[in-house]
């Protein structure tokens, strides 16, 4: 794939639908890019691909190398060629989205792809437990989630932006996770806070979806659940 | 691209909201696949492209070849190896969507594509007239499509099947197009009946969505119009 293309795996909603069984291999998912976001089987913690290493953030904050031959069965990540780096101050979360708009203000209809490093005042995280039964749908795991603020921190965070009208598909607007140097903790950012840490930005328009061919996957209902996403994956 | 991977320039949304100034050449549309549907620059006609030609198929029922710099507001395409070629009767349009169920039941939320040749009973094709104004809807042009019946004619349809849950991004369901053996008349298919013609069809799981660039996509509300589109695209 070329530069700043995306590659996803499955669609958001089958996630929401609890279709978690089995997905891409983590030795394909690498091939397609040096950084992403995405969840392990039955929805087993936080993924975070970054420059060849998939790791699997845990809940209470355990942080492991993920195996090539372990599936993810919702992923989005590309070959990431930054087209602007700056150095930024996050007040909080939405500053994230100020800096995208400030570096290209014409794409709104279109992918960003981002990654901010350096040390950060705080970073509040969560990662999900991972399914209690088969099919139980990433809402309701959302309820039960592991949350840890992280203050005076190194790290890395890998986000993407999307569209609005590809709410269900992908995660509309922000989706971001984050991993500390040491690569002891991380999670999906839920609040950010820094001074002068190191953002690069890239605009994506082009995305390649691919879908899974289980049974899980023809029977889940992909119906639209905007209330059901912010409240997961805001 | 790989064998039955689609490729998809921009959203059927855009289109719904009038954004066809501009697109992907024909020439790029035709490395990305052997048969697609489409439409041209101001939604002037109807696009099918077979087996290395891009024909624009207008309003009054002409047909010409389209030049490799034409441009292509909206289309789909893919590197058509059939899965599955048998011989079918079809008494209306909607015995399509039973024979593709047939070849594969488990596709309900994945892609079909296929192609159709032989001689028909009849076929209703339209073709739309083309933008009276910059901006103008899909939906608005529908009202003034050009409606054609073919009776006993010898021909190709190509056709794509999409998962109801991408209604917007692309055409929910069936999407077919028509054209003769003598690349004399063709269009949109409306309605079909035939003997004895001759069906192939495959399953595609892959689909590369490129989106526009430009300050009219940019614009675009991209708002889901699910009866907008049963009406014209139906």
């Amino acid at each position: 794939m070329e530069d700043n293309y995306l590659y996803q795996y499955s669609l958001l909603n089958a996630l929401m639908d609890g279709v978690s069984e089995s997905g891409v291999t983590v030795q394909k998912f690498l091939k397609k890019g040096n950084q992403g976001l995405g969840t392990f089987v039955r929805m087993n913690g936080e993924l975070l691909s970054l420059d060849g290493t998939v790791y699997q953030l845990m809940a209470e904050g355990k942080v492991r190398k993920a195996n090539p031959e372990d599936q993810i069965p919702f992923g989005i990540c590309t070959h990431f060629a930054p087209q602007a780096t700056k150095s930024v101050s996050l007040e909080d979360k939405t500053a994230i989205d100020r800096e995208l708009d400030e570096f290209n203000s014409h794409s709104v209809n279109l992918f960003m792809t981002y990654r901010i490093t350096g040390r950060f005042r705080s970073i509040k995280a969560r990662t999900v437990r991972g399914q209690e039964y088969k099919g139980q749908p990433l809402s309701e795991l959302g309820k039960k989630q592991y949350v840890n603020t992280f203050n005076d921190i190194e790290g890395t965070i890998v986000g993407f932006r999307s569209p609005k009208s590809w709410q269900g598909f992908s995660v509309a607007g922000e989706h971001l996770h984050f991993i500390d140097d040491s690569r002891q903790v991380g999670g999906h950012v839920l609040e950010v806070s820094a001074e002068e840490v190191t953002m690069s930005m890239a605009v994506a328009s082009n995305i390649h979806v691919e879908l899974p061919t289980s049974e899980d996957f023809n029977a889940a209902k992909l119906v639209m659940d905007d209330e059901g996403i912010k409240g997961v994956e805001g």
